[in-house]
């Protein structure tokens, strides 16, 4: 069995994979209603199809550029290994496969979910869930299939299946990273181009049918609508999909790579403790595939019988789910800790720094199991902090309602006051996360409580994605004109669907900081340099420039919006203008003018912020080479450049993030009446309009420009990486690795004995390398 | 004339100051006016002096406490002299005697302004800009003085005026800190209170009076009337005097303490250079006493002729008076450097971590010269990039403006973005500083670099304080219903005073910025840690902890001001309703009570903030050490919990400040019309009133909480500097420094035979600090 146990995880991915098929065909089967209804429901589907396409062909030729790109780096840098490319390659296949899936059951879900809710509550949530359900197994399955078979598959390529020494694992999980990288780049297009699509369409067809012509949300004389439905499947199924897609990734890869040091730690080699040697480098990655199953126990246990329920009882069946399988997870965790990690004998080095350099402790296995509790604790506390400070009837939403009553402005600052102060309790939390997490397991313990954290992501996309689809189902009820009872429904799911949008911001947002940081330990030791060291005024000065880089791309997010829905709205005046009837219902409007406008626009506005990621650390690493600057050096800017995207990107990711959701509940609270200086005040009031202009800023704030810093500071920590074996310390030719024979090699770095035999079976390109090498046996 | 160059700094500053009595000789010989003009001023006199009054009570207390927390260090830490103390609470008297001498010629020169304007133009330039030049005289007279005058005193108290070493002279400098500690508390509640109190006063007076009442700005039967006239006073004149003050007293001290290492670096005994051995300590000091004649130079060059001058005129006039004091500075740095500083031989040690230490080069002096031209550089762009992105018919401020015709959301997003992207150019002007400057001459050359930008400090208030007395001048003009000619007088000059007041932020947060990294240089000197390494998770921890600090604190500076003019709001309301005949003018109203309000506001809505500045870092200081942390890691993580506050502040500090700018700017543009879509749009129109609503946004953000950023990081640093010796590698008993003759001590730190001899003047409390001192030579 614990040999096999590499098998193991993508084994149970497959298993998930399965069970997803058996869903997917469950509810394609149910009844997907009539005329009107599968009229617009496929005009939504089309639009998400031709959303698609349009991505997928600009997505191509990115990935045949960046390929080339690797190819440049595999070709020069004798440390980088071909096959980068290929795991890249499937990496952006994988990830862009999980978004068409996720996209294509969630356009046709909506419509069963708009027919079941018209039978019962119950059966319409068992629809949408179940929808959710299959987004959520199909990116976790493929992530952890993807992941494992390619580890599977280089272990093999490289080391012959059996373990030699972390030298060679190191070229390993190096070259695993081409997956991680291939995965967040399409996460970088699907959640930034999503993120202005479905804002340039939401708030382009406000802005003319709402304000202008009058016309109710959702209704179909509005040549935006269908545009405005699409964009909920691209910005909040397919861009949300695609962040946790490369988180799950990444947080896997990096406990990995920190795994593989921990061996290196012990002495290099610990065949005799089992797991063919690689236990803790297998712990993350089965960890993860055991969250799959959880998630589908998790998912099972969400229903609720009574057809008059209401938004609480949904809210807590699906509660009911989640909490399950967090605690599932811990227990599983627990177990496999237990089973994978050496009990007593496993030893980290502390970085200490200076001369000094590491200070090697002897760590029992279960302080892991206490840091993987620390990653759960983070993801509950985070989304608790996220529902208060955007949540209903809270404290700050209330405050950002009475403050509405003076006006716009009031609102605006009391809104922009809730996003900066929720960083507070927030950021403490990182930083005791950090802090404990460390202390208990150094960076290893970090990954593997981000690890813990991402198990359930198959759960948390499951709820997640069933918002948006019944959010479309109730836009659908509303164009198809049928019974209001029908539409009730379907707010009832939409209203808890608002919240279990907020809370998983809250948890993609908490993944992307503890990936990063992961990210970043990972970087700094592939890199084997001394540690980031911010007293050098070069590594200062970048910690400067990755500050303002989140900010800058916020901004361009942010008016990335405004030119797009400014030509949304200027196309929807046309149509109102030179289509007759169209008022009147008599007339259809042109509906795929403005996917085409919103697509377009996307996908265009999305290549400045792109280039702004990509091109900063690559500027980076190759401008100082220029000016001779030492290698080491340069790593070390590197690393503070991704260190001060991370600081200044989860800053700003929560701010807008909160500030947004707050802004749109305060809106809402006036849907139901609020009491303001003693009077109950309702929609149409002077303070509802200065609401709304409190959600128009929230809107990109909260669905474009916030959740965008994710992908930034994964992408930024993942493409240092990539770089890393360019600037570090690297010692083995990935070229070499094949010929050594695992005799020759294991043992290698073995503590006791280092300074004599270390370096047998180094192609060691300087001396200065080598040196360095000695230095952290 | 080399030997008495310790007095020249202090000698210039007391010439300085001098030449200040003169001017305000001839200030308040100018004629006053006459019957409601002399009213209103006295009015604002009064209430101005109301809130000196009522702030001094606070920071009678305030100073007291610290004191108390200041012997209790210099009590419980042997390295900490008791005379900390006594220049703590100089460092607060000479600040706040700067602000209260500031305050009071502003607002008597206010009027005489107003009647000069009466006459011509050029009178009236003469006079505002006359009242400037006393506020700015006397806050860098005050804070040269001050600080050459305790230098002296030090010297001969630790080192009986004679060169012995580098540790003694430690002492000196670390005793020296306490006066820029107390400058800088002060600042803290001049910045952010003075903010409070101005934003409050303006919000609470345009949301009654304009909006509500109907009554134009100014106007004497607003109540709210004279506490915003005050709080111009207060936030632009005193808060932006104590924030220069701060700076320039930190400033530099912290190349005073890099130029005490530059000698260590050196063999620790310089005697043969000349200066007493003291040049590279003396030099920021001599810039800055230089810079004083400078600057009266400069004012002498404003000067206009012509009676029909327009706001060109008067802009080349302030130009020009700027340009030649900034060209002066550079020419004399030339030669003093020249002059003052070891030609060939100078040697620093610039950090290359781990267990290589220091890399020792040999710097030619010329190379500090260039890192001046670098900072005086850095003032003049910043500047400019400043005026681009907030000045009137520039592109950002244009685009603010069309956007403005899709109503305030849209108006709002412009605004945030505008200030968001402005960060870009900044940030890499700040980088690049950083790199030209450390690379040129070390860290010394990043503080000789800020010491060369803020040499012209006197020249800057002048301008900068120019602009709030013809804000007053003209308020004055129309609260006394004079002629129209006089009011327009005024607002040519109140209108360049709004371009300098922008530019002269950018100065303030360059200077900030420059202030801080320099302190924190000198920080990791003083503590003697290995850098500060971010690989270390509790230093990362901190790093993100020092990052969320400024967004919390703009957060309460917001809503203070929010809560502030709520009450504002409330009370103009009841006076209108209460006292009949106000509207009509037939009554007069209580504007006492309104300045009541403003004052009691700021100053107990300064607490939290103050608090969080305060807390943090001591928190970071003590708590670790009850949980058994080593210190020099302490040391380490405070060091990044500063840099998270810098590289976070000034980011928070461009946005807010550009914002706001930029907000103001287009709202103002309206008011000579503006083509949007085509058409010619003016005040009153929709586009404008969702115009005056991102203004009111604005406000906060560049008057509050925006510019109290700067107090944030400098006091931040300062306090880290102070904790420094509790924390970090000293050995020296500074007690025991004056028992020390001369002759056993010069010469201990020479590199050339370290080793063995260094430890026989240290009485060592630690054998790890031993250690610690010998890798640094």
């Amino acid at each position: 069995m614990e040999a096999m146990m590499i098998y193991v995880p993508a084994i149970l991915a497959i298993l998930g994979l399965l069970y997803m098929w058996f869903k997917r065909s469950w509810v394609m089967k149910q009844d997907a209603g009539d005329g009107k209804m599968l009229e617009i429901s496929s005009h939504i589907y089309e639009g998400a199809l031709a959303f698609l396409k349009a991505e997928y062909r600009l997505l191509t030729i990115f990935v045949i550029g960046a390929s080339i790109a690797l190819a440049v780096i595999a070709f020069v840098v004798p440390t980088t290994h071909w096959l980068i490319i290929v795991a890249f390659i499937f990496g952006a296949f994988f990830s862009a496969l999980a978004g068409n899936m996720g996209m294509k059951i969630a356009t046709q879900t909506n419509v069963r979910t708009t027919q079941a809710a018209r039978t019962s509550l119950p059966q319409a949530l068992k629809v949408s869930f179940g929808g959710g359900t299959v987004m959520g197994l199909g990116v976790a399955g493929l992530a952890v299939l993807g992941l494992s078979a390619f580890f599977i598959f280089f272990f093999y390529y490289f080391m012959n299946g059996e373990w030699t020494n972390t030298a060679q694992m190191t070229v390993v999980l190096e070259t695993l990273a081409g997956f991680s990288l291939g995965a967040e780049s399409i996460a970088l297009f699907a959640r930034v181009g999503g993120g202005i699509y479905t804002k340039a369409a939401d708030v382009g067809a406000d802005l003319v049918g709402k304000v202008e012509a009058g016309i109710p949300e959702d209704d179909p004389r509005n040549p935006a609508t269908i545009a405005d439905n699409v964009g909920d499947n691209v910005g909040d199924v397919a861009g949300m999909g695609a962040d946790l897609f490369g988180s799950y990734v990444a947080t896997v890869l990096a406990a990995m790579v920190l795994g593989n040091y921990i061996i290196e730690d012990m002495g290099g080699d610990i065949t005799s403790e089992g797991f063919g040697g690689i236990g803790p480098i297998l712990l993350p990655i089965a960890i993860a595939g055991a969250g799959i199953i959880i998630s589908i126990i998790g998912t099972l246990l969400v229903k609720i019988k009574d057809n008059s329920a209401k938004e609480n009882e949904v809210q807590r069946a699906l509660n009911i789910g989640n909490w399950v399988s967090i605690a599932l997870v811990a227990v599983t965790s627990f177990f496999l800790v237990k089973w994978m990690l050496p009990e007593t004998t496993m030893k980290m080095g502390f970085f200490v720094g200076g001369s000094e350099g590491f200070n090697y402790v002897t760590i029992p296995s279960m302080r892991v199991f206490y840091a993987t509790l620390v990653g759960i604790g983070v993801g509950g506390l985070i989304s608790a902090f996220t529902e208060y400070y955007t949540g209903l009837g809270k404290k700050p939403v209330l405050s950002i309602v009475q403050n509405s009553s003076t006006g716009a402005a009031t609102n605006i600052i009391a809104g922009l006051s809730t996003g900066m102060i929720s960083t507070f309790s927030s950021v403490l939390l990182f930083a005791a996360a950090i802090w404990a997490s460390y202390g208990l397991a150094g960076f290893y313990g970090v990954a593997m409580a981000a690890s813990a954290m991402m198990a359930t992501t198959a759960m948390q996309l499951a709820i997640d994605a069933f918002g948006p689809i019944a959010d479309n189902a109730g836009g659908i009820a509303e164009m198809s004109e049928l019974p209001a009872e029908v539409r009730e429904r379907t707010d009832i799911l939409d209203s808890v669907g608002n919240t279990t949008a907020a809370t998983g911001k809250g948890f993609a947002i908490a993944s992307a900081a503890l990936t990063s940081l992961a990210l970043f330990a990972a970087y700094v030791t592939f890199t084997r340099i001394d540690g980031i060291n911010i007293f050098k005024a070069p590594v200062l000065a970048m910690l400067f420039v990755g500050g303002m880089v989140p900010v800058v791309f916020s901004a361009l997010a942010m008016s990335s919006v405004g030119k797009a829905a400014m030509q949304m709205v200027n196309e929807v005046r046309r149509q109102f203008r030179e289509i007759p009837g169209i008022l009147e219902g008599t007339a259809k409007p042109e509906y795929d003018k403005c996917v085409e406008i919103s697509t377009n626009a996307a996908l265009k506005e999305m290549l400045l912020p792109g280039i702004l990621t990509i091109g900063f650390p690559v500027a980076i690493a190759f401008l100082p080479m220029i000016f001779g600057y030492d290698n080491l050096l340069i790593a070390e800017m590197l690393g503070g450049y991704m260190a001060g995207v991370t600081v200044s990107g989860v800053l700003w990711a929560i701010f807008q993030n909160n500030a947004g959701g707050a802004w749109d509940n305060a809106k809402k609270s006036f849907e139901a009446g609020v009491l303001i200086n003693g009077e109950m005040t309702y929609k149409g009031s002077d303070a509802h309009k200065a609401a709304v202009t409190g959600d128009t800023v929230g809107d990109p704030f909260k669905d474009t420009s916030g959740p965008s810093m994710n992908i930034l500071i994964k992408l930024t920590c993942l493409i240092g990486l990539v770089l890393a074996p360019i600037l570090g310390g690297h010692t083995v030719d990935a070229e070499d690795v094949r010929e050594e024979t695992p005799e020759n090699a294991t043992g290698a770095f073995n503590t006791e004995e280092n300074n004599d035999n270390t370096l047998a079976i180094l192609t060691s390109e300087e001396s200065r390398l080598s040196v360095n090498f000695l230095k952290r046996p």
